[in-house]
């Protein structure tokens, strides 16, 4: 049994790993600035951008495994914010204090923003952990893939096991200001979902799939990098469509109504081949059954307010 | 006038630079862990790797420069040492408190180490700043390469001008342990000098050009990496018979006498076209002037360490 201490414990990917971690039988610690009052893991307080705490924690803890998805992560903000260099310290630190205090094996989330973008390099073809050229736009990307480069000439330098899940598009019930929330929220009220033309394909993969992925390579021995999607492409139209129908109200859904924005990249999917081969996961919630689960999460969560 | 902070100031690099940006007219401030006694500059004694201490004296000094110099350069371990990932969270808490402090400009040094070193893509052509693929091997210049994409992307997120020296191969008298300097020493002692087949090409830059190099590109207005280099490929071979025939002693150069590493790259040498039309730096020491003055500064060494 590991001792596997998870940061980001709290967060969108981190509530369902806590899950797949659990029952793959480990001893599960996470942390958290504000630990939810849940028995989902053992908790533990702090914030990752206060140094000294997170040292405290590991050498009192000594985890053998460590999940790392704590990463700014404010809609609107991490994408181009300066903060991104501040976790891309904590992150470095954290793996210093992990493998000082006896850790064995090290698992980051990454991004596909760590990728080119570029539509004229990509041509459509799935994105490959070794062949597309990592160029990133942005300085969420740019942290991210300095974050891996560092932590992998680290973890060969000191000898720890290191793997890195560049997780794609995921979507589920607890991030409202996202494209398929956003979709559901509006059908819910009777508001027409205002979309773009659609026609950009992406690799959506439920969000309890995802993190059951983070704990398939966080058992597994594989190393490096390794993409966290479903292999399948689905066109933005699709995914209203299939809402619009799910919800009953396909005439609210709005193609064409505004423009994309500019640059916006064609098709961003995964090459699952190492998840598949090497971890041996393959994602298992069909794209009607995460938005269908989707749809009655967000509906709870809206009753509840209304009630409230 | 601008009040600049030296990091690594008494180091190979340092030392000349202090000289450089005082005859430039700036108010200079030098940080070291051990600071000579000297008055090159107003010294300050930190641990770049003790945060609080180089927070402390960020916010007291208020500096609008910094010219970051300092990196972990033992001999025989900074090229693949874990330390280098503590380097890189040095760089950044500086850069971060140096900005929060009021900081302007933010010139750090970066190594030809982060370019691609294989000759089949280099093709005996001179390193181009944007058109050569960065692809480093080693973690030292895996790691000076992350620090540059961080702190470019930190720089225009923030609004602080940010430029980067890669530095290419600087010598002198004060590395014992590299080649020009093995080179001498061996010859003033009566040893012969055993070298490789010498046909390696390198871009040689006496250190007190690099060091006036990087004061230009700190006095100037430029952004992003700058190579800091003559622009010459000069052979090893060539060098040291030069070295041989400047200290009388050809007969001890041994060329062919031993094997050269598997892999070591033909040619590394920069293309100087920013640093020379948009800095506006050329680099002044002629090879043999800047042997002579190693040669000298060896023998002074040398001499004084035999009356001591």
């Amino acid at each position: 049994m590991a001792v596997v201490l998870v940061t980001g414990a709290s967060g969108f990917l981190g509530r369902h790993a806590l899950t797949a971690l659990r029952s793959g039988g480990h001893e599960v610690h996470g942390l958290s600035r504000r630990p939810p009052a849940d028995d989902a893991c053992i908790w533990h307080t702090a914030d990752m951008l206060d140094a000294d705490a997170v040292a405290r924690l590991i050498r009192s803890l000594r985890p053998s495994h460590l999940l790392h998805l704590a990463w700014m992560m404010e809609h609107g903000r991490y994408w181009t914010s300066p903060e991104n260099v501040r976790w891309v310290e904590a992150t470095l630190h954290l793996a210093r204090h992990f493998e000082a205090a006896g850790g064995r094996r090290f698992v980051g989330a990454g991004t596909c923003a760590e990728y080119t973008w570029d539509d004229a390099i990509l041509g459509g073809r799935a994105i490959d952990e070794q062949r597309t050229p990592r160029a990133p736009d942005h300085f969420y990307g740019i942290a991210k893939n300095a974050a891996f480069e560092l932590l992998a000439a680290y973890s060969r330098a000191v000898g720890l096991a290191f793997a890195w899940g560049r997780l794609f598009f995921p979507y589920g019930p607890d991030r409202p200001t996202m494209l398929i929330p956003e979709i559901v929220t509006a059908l819910q009220d009777g508001r027409p979902a205002l979309c773009t033309h659609g026609r950009q394909r992406r690799d959506f993969i439920h969000v309890s799939d995802a993190a059951a992925a983070f704990a398939a390579i966080l058992d597994s021995g594989v190393s490096g990098a390794v993409n966290v999607g479903t292999g399948t492409a689905t066109t933005i139209a699709d995914v209203a469509t299939r809402l619009g129908r799910l919800l009953g109200r396909p005439e609210l859904i709005k193609l064409d109504a505004r423009a994309a924005r500019p640059g916006e990249p064609q098709c961003l999917v995964a090459d699952v081949g190492r998840l598949r081969d090497e971890v041996g996961f393959v994602a298992k919630i069909a794209l009607d059954e995460g938005l269908r689960a989707t749809i009655a999460s967000l509906s709870g969560t809206r009753d509840d307010h209304r009630n409230a």
